[in-house]
């Protein structure tokens, strides 16, 4: 077992003075310090696979065996690393030890040498915490080029020599060296109280395009020092997934590498191993901490200037309220509108009656939800369009954060799901991605 | 029975003079002239339904019964005139007379009064040409306001005596009436022979945005002289759209007011009144008609920059590879490298996988087919990535019209379809379209 290294080594300039041309807004978003689960170091190196030379390595390793879950992209052009981290899984879901990631290459439509090169990432870094077939492999970037695995190999071994259990230095770094086109690294730690002790979650994700999950997500992981076992771990994640990174829409496009996993290594007192209200607890506990890594994914969308949560209310089903709710998010008219701040409230009637559920629209409102507590603005009532005031209607889009409320006027099931609009700059950035 | 009436009365200034600003290649495509259907007549004229006092009033119609044939959109909120149109062909598809149409307000999710509207202006119509239940009525513009019934009406009476056999004067002001963002007039005509006569055919088209049918499409009509018996005429035009209006998209967002109609008054001797091979000659002639009206429509995508066909190959069924090119076709970062002349042919297989269509990565290949005839490019052959020439991606990228051929590998079965590509100008037009 490898010691406990609290020495901070930083490669490369910190990115932290780079963060000051951010809005206060995603600046508040940045976090600074937090508590981290048990027995977990974190690292972050510049391995030189980006051209700005920014952090582009990140491992996360447990001191104990973990308990392991992750859901992976159903894109059916799977990434190397996500065809290699399912056969780990396959093999070894108890005694996991680390979770290793590269930016800038996304070794997706790699052909054989992609998968013997996710396969080598995979056994350097079992190799470093000696224990065979133990570790996860994300990569994130552009499809279809190679990995520089002269640049990979020494990068991980340069950073399992940095490895931090500290904010600073540790998961700070290893939360830069997820990001693309992030605009800030997108980090959270807790600490909640369960079975009268203390377990600790924290996790870490990245993405701002090719955003647009379905049965898993973009890139992330979450720790806990919780005990979870194998299949109450994956289950969880199940349900924290479907409502969180299954839950939101940058762009509508499912990426080749979506992975998130949690790695739960009993550092704490606290221990899952049957169903139940403490079972419940912890998944409803990992929920939360899910949708509040998720919402940071589209606080970052590429481009946005807008954070919107669309709230599908009185559907027959979670299912299909989901599906209206994915749909509209993806609706460029929509997306274009929210940007114009124009209540053009006829384009989300459009895209929900093309998202393929069951509507009658006689039953179907529209309202627009002020997140500053004013009075609401209904746009239609059951399908039939109310007299908009424009100036009211124009107060509530001049503000960063909104909620659209849809009622389908079915049954009773609801759900929440959040994306951002669609700008110039989306377009400016995804013009010019690889240059 | 009225009678033929050539006089031009021309509504408002000619919007010809606008047409200046555009591309050559643009102004290419609008219509001079044209060998118009026997029997039919058409005219446009400004009601001021627009507020840039546009022409917004369009309609055609024949001095002989028609038989006709229309296909809809599949959006659940369908526009009142779309509910008023199929009652209209389940009650008479023998002998229609008027195709009304304006612009400037779609009179779609208005509710009650919205059918009780669509309802009056057919019933204005039908008094018109004398004949009860024989108009079909379609609306194109802003989604969620009323029709303003004064102008529409006065409207209607105003253009009916403007009718004419024309080019100038007729079915190019009806043209015009057609454009919402548009930015030329979408008109086409022919004269073919078959049976050893000769018929004709016409048709108008418009839509520039919220454009990605399903089952039916944008708005759009065709007439032709030949007589063709309505079934016949319905199972022509579902074969014809299903390859041409169901094969474009723009931005992925399906209209609320899409249609399709097709009038055949029998002017000519032409008369296809059984299946075989007079009919299916027919039928690919409707079919290469509405490709071209069809494609008119993406080369006035708005904003678009590009003009794409994606050609996808080796599908298992014609159904399967349509499915893969409407997905491919609505990826935003598919259409935002295709702005940006950026041959990022990854994200190309990011959104096959995501399609939803059974696919082997390693047998899938990818390849640019430059429209001048110069040699093509392989980007992936058979899930193996090429070493791509950037700079000979960058040449094949800088030219407005492209190819780009998927090779699925897993069959016979093809399909072809048209999209455009996603700029900053898209994002100005729908950002701030109603005002």
């Amino acid at each position: 077992m490898f010691r406990l290294n609290n020495t901070i080594r930083i490669q490369g300039r910190r990115l932290y003075s780079t963060y000051e041309h951010l809005s206060a807004g995603k600046q508040a978003l940045i976090s600074h310090s937090g508590i981290y689960p048990k027995g977990f170091r974190a690292s972050g190196v510049a391995a030189l696979i980006k051209k700005n030379k920014n952090k582009d390595i990140a491992l996360v390793v447990s001191e104990l065996p973990c308990s392991g879950a992750a859901v992976f992209t159903t894109n059916k052009f799977q990434a190397a690393p996500v065809i290699v981290s399912k056969e780990t899984l396959a093999q070894n879901k108890e005694a996991l030890y680390a979770v290793v990631t590269n930016s800038g290459c996304a070794n997706a439509v790699t052909g054989a040498q992609g998968l013997t090169d996710a396969k080598k990432m995979r056994s350097v870094m079992d190799e470093l915490v000696q224990h065979p077939l133990s570790s996860l492999t994300m990569s994130t970037g552009v499809i279809g080029q190679n990995l520089p695995m002269d640049k990979i190999e020494s990068g991980i071994r340069e950073a399992y020599k940095c490895l931090s259990a500290e904010h600073d230095g540790g998961w700070m770094n290893a939360a830069e060296a997820y990001m693309t086109t992030d605009t800030f690294p997108k980090l959270r730690s807790g600490e909640f109280g369960l079975q009268g002790s203390k377990f600790r979650m924290a996790g870490i994700a990245k993405g701002a395009g090719m955003i647009h999950p379905n049965m898993a997500t973009l890139l992330g992981f979450m720790v806990t020092d919780a005990y979870v076992k194998p299949e109450l771990l994956q289950k969880a994640l199940t349900y924290a997934v479907d409502r969180s990174f299954n839950s939101i829409s940058i762009d509508g496009d499912m990426s080749t590498n979506d992975t998130i996993s949690v790695l739960a290594n009993g550092g704490s007192d606290v221990r899952i191993e049957t169903e139940g209200s403490d079972y419940e607890e912890f998944r409803d506990r990992l929920t939360a901490f899910a949708v509040e890594l998720a919402q940071l994914v589209v606080r970052d969308g590429e481009g946005a200037t807008k954070f919107v949560t669309l709230h599908i209310k009185g559907g027959e089903t979670f299912e299909s309220a989901k599906k209206a709710a994915s749909h509209i998010s993806t609706s460029m008219l929509v997306k274009t509108a929210l940007y114009g701040k124009d209540a053009n409230w006829g384009r989300i009637c459009a895209s929900l009656g093309h998202s393929g559920i069951d509507i009658d629209p006689t039953k179907v409102s529209v309202t627009f939800v002020p997140t500053d507590g004013s009075n609401r603005l209904n746009l239609m009532v059951k399908g039939e369009p109310e007299k908009v005031d424009e100036d009211r209607a124009s107060e509530i889009l001049e503000m960063e954060d909104l909620i659209i409320e849809v009622d389908l006027g079915l049954g009773e099931s609801e759900t929440k799901f959040w994306t951002c609009d669609l700008t110039h700059e989306y377009v400016t950035i995804n013009g010019d991605y690889r240059s």
